[in-house]
């Protein structure tokens, strides 16, 4: 079978190029190993999501209780819960299924291995295909990685993939790396009554944000309960007697009846054999790109296998541009424009655009704008006040917005929109801003007083 | 005293034209006759919004308990909410209070009454104070109305202001008027177990908006138990022996513990004497305003009172153009642009730009693109999978955006600088859309295929 466009990975970026191919008149294939949807629709983004919400009440009620507004109990059910996002992701991959085939993508499944410039190989159970195309689109995208000495067994060190599956919460959990996996199972977890001790070998939770945002989420975690470690280095985490037993460099230990690994992911390349379609990789197997995101002259690599950003709307961006490309439509370089990313759950973090260190790395001269959530109504509705909205301005113009606290996951598209088109403070009110809203924090952010930073 | 720039009335509106006058520079006084904040802090708004947000984790409970996901019992505390209520307003006053005192304005406790085109005369309790002034701005606002044989009485049949103040919530509920009050206080009394019947002259709920937005609203209520009377118009509401006694025009009657008029409201002007300063008023009192929102050459009339918009935010965006134009910093006539407003609690309705109803009427050819809810995985999340999000076009460019269901309010910024802006499909592409997130239903909508309407 030879394509026009061969797509090898049908995870958010894969399966978006699938599409935008077949719906631009190309004969497009789609290669996958396991199942459609990828890393985000099965073991990450969605059923953390749908966790996140099963459980949202639970922090609800106890700011409440906190005000003494409400009393009360919540059971949670996380067999139940598990059945139910099992048959969620099941009617998902569905329903993907069904838009693939409606819009005639042919769909392979197992392991792609390039043969050349313009041929690969699948292979399955059931033996190996051949196939050849004129462009290929590789987004195989990454999985856990593993530390030497902090290898998940499955038995109490568990990666992602494995803590979503768990019938029964465990009482006690310590986990390594506090990114968006570490923060987000956490508070799902706590949610369930499980006691949290994260581990952190930067000096702050959310260590690729900016420290304002750490310090805030630290102290409203650590007012939740949890036990946080940042700044110290792990030298190993195992089963020891069917409990997880973490070790740090400085021979202090921590035990727990389970763990999760959160730390890093490595590049889901190997056995792809790149080098034989004229690509090449780079560090752990990261793809390496040119300017349009080209891997060789017939290979494409989009989504988290390229190394730029691990986030399933990066590659979903890439994936549009990228058939737009190889159908002759732009030849233009690619760019992404401001980056929205969010952490989930009682205690948000949202940021698009740029870091303070970012700016400063690059030279830039920054100021500062921020509203405490405090001053805003509905987060006051809530009874979760702690946090804030901040603006970064370049020259006069938005060059990044962040925030932290309940709800701020939401103020993410206004604030996409307003960093990647530069705002002046004097565009904020070119619109009305409903009221009241949680928005309102982010309009009095951007026309707060600024301070150099 | 003479005031640079007098102003009457310290809700939203009122409050903005202070704050903006004293900043320009201009020797500034404000009267108000009761609280600082006015209807919208006290009696509105905010307070709305604070019961919803203190039981928000009720309708979230249900949802997951019909999932089997949780189960729970929760109670609530109605004087324990009154009580941090009226602590949060009154903190909220006092802010307010600081910052007027912060930046100079003088602040009259007291009735005002026009006695000339540039003087007014101030009266409470312990006299009356006369002020001139160079242009005055009146921002008085509106109250619950009161029609003939459906008088609030305070005993069981309640305005706004009074269920806002009750300790005990009531075991059954008639409300009148199915607009944005009528809904939230229903919303707020069902999630403390009182029993809602609900009354609507017109054929749906929420009549201002399009009939899917109510239909998908009726259909949701009813499933949560509520009881609904469209389309039928009421002769009478009174207290009769202890209950609250509905008398349709038919005949048929509801009877309940309490009940509820949420059906229009109406200036407050009474002795304001507007024609004293060379003004006017229409219908029951609004304020007539010129295309600058003047009322005579020495008055300006802001917010509900010039009967323009009702919604706390319109007020606030006419008191800065307002002072900017006697500033003489603007001489163009007040462009509002497009309006959000959103009636909250659990199903929700957002709303910025215009109706198909209006953009028809305007003889305009219209074609809408939706997307419901259940294709979203975090409406998935909370269980909550009812409603839509719909796009309205005129000449391809997006003239309003309508949504009802859970958490769509959380969209209104977004969807105004995407109306404001006027955007093409194109443009939607030009930001990264995060994911997940309700937020992608917006993008759906607008890039989902179109229909004429």
């Amino acid at each position: 079978m030879t394509y026009d466009c061969l797509v090898i990975g049908a995870g958010p970026g894969g399966m978006r190029a699938a599409m935008e191919a077949a719906q631009a008149g190309l004969k497009t294939g789609l290669v996958e190993k396991e199942d459609l949807g990828g890393t985000c629709l099965n073991w990450g983004c969605i059923p953390t999501k749908l966790f996140l919400g099963s459980t949202a009440a639970a922090p609800l009620l106890h700011g409440q209780a906190k005000l003494k507004s409400a009393t009360g109990e919540l059971h949670f059910d996380l067999p139940a819960m598990q059945t139910r996002k099992d048959r969620f992701l099941k009617g998902s991959r569905t329903a993907v299924g069904k838009q693939l085939q409606a819009l005639g993508v042919d769909v392979f499944n197992g392991t792609a291995a390039f043969t050349g410039p313009t041929s690969l190989a699948v292979t399955n159970a059931e033996g190996t295909t051949d196939l050849t195309f004129a462009k290929c689109i590789v987004a195989t995208g990454s999985m856990p990685t593993a530390f030497p000495g902090l290898e998940p067994d499955g038995d109490c060190v568990l990666h992602s993939s494995h803590v979503l599956t768990l019938t029964e919460a465990p009482a006690t959990i310590i986990i390594v790396g506090a990114g968006a996996i570490g923060l987000e199972m956490g508070d799902f977890f706590s949610r369930l009554g499980t006691k949290i001790t994260i581990v952190e070998g930067m000096d702050r939770l959310a260590p690729t944000e900016d420290a304002d945002i750490g310090d805030v989420l630290g102290k409203q975690l650590k007012r939740e309960g949890w036990t946080i470690h940042t700044g110290r280095k792990v030298a190993s985490l195992k089963t020891v007697d069917g409990k997880a037993v973490l070790t740090f460099e400085d021979g202090a230990t921590l035990t727990a009846d389970t763990s999760l690994m959160a730390a890093g992911r490595k590049p889901a390349s190997d056995g792809l054999s790149v080098d034989a379609a004229g690509g090449a990789t780079v560090g752990a197997g990261w793809i390496r790109t040119d300017a349009c995101l080209k891997a060789s002259d017939t290979v494409y690599a989009i989504g988290d296998i390229n190394g730029r950003t691990l986030l399933a709307h990066a590659a979903d961006h890439q994936a549009r541009y990228v058939v737009r490309h190889l159908c002759g439509r732009t030849d233009a370089e690619y760019v992404s424009g401001p980056m929205p990313a969010c952490i989930y759950g009682h205690t948000e973090v949202m940021r698009v655009g740029a870091t303070v260190a970012e700016l400063k790395a690059a030279g830039t001269s920054v100021e500062a704008s921020v509203s405490q959530l405090v001053a805003n109504p509905i987060a006051q509705s809530y009874g979760t006040t702690h946090g804030f909205v901040k603006v970064l301005w370049v020259d006069g113009r938005m060059a990044g917005i962040a925030a932290v606290g309940h709800g701020v996951s939401h103020l993410v598209s206004a604030a996409t929109i307003m960093v990647a088109q530069q705002w002046t403070v004097e565009d904020v009110h070119t619109i009305i801003w409903a009221h009241p809203t949680l928005d309102e924090a982010l309009e009095a952010a951007a026309t707060a007083p600024r301070t150099t930073v």
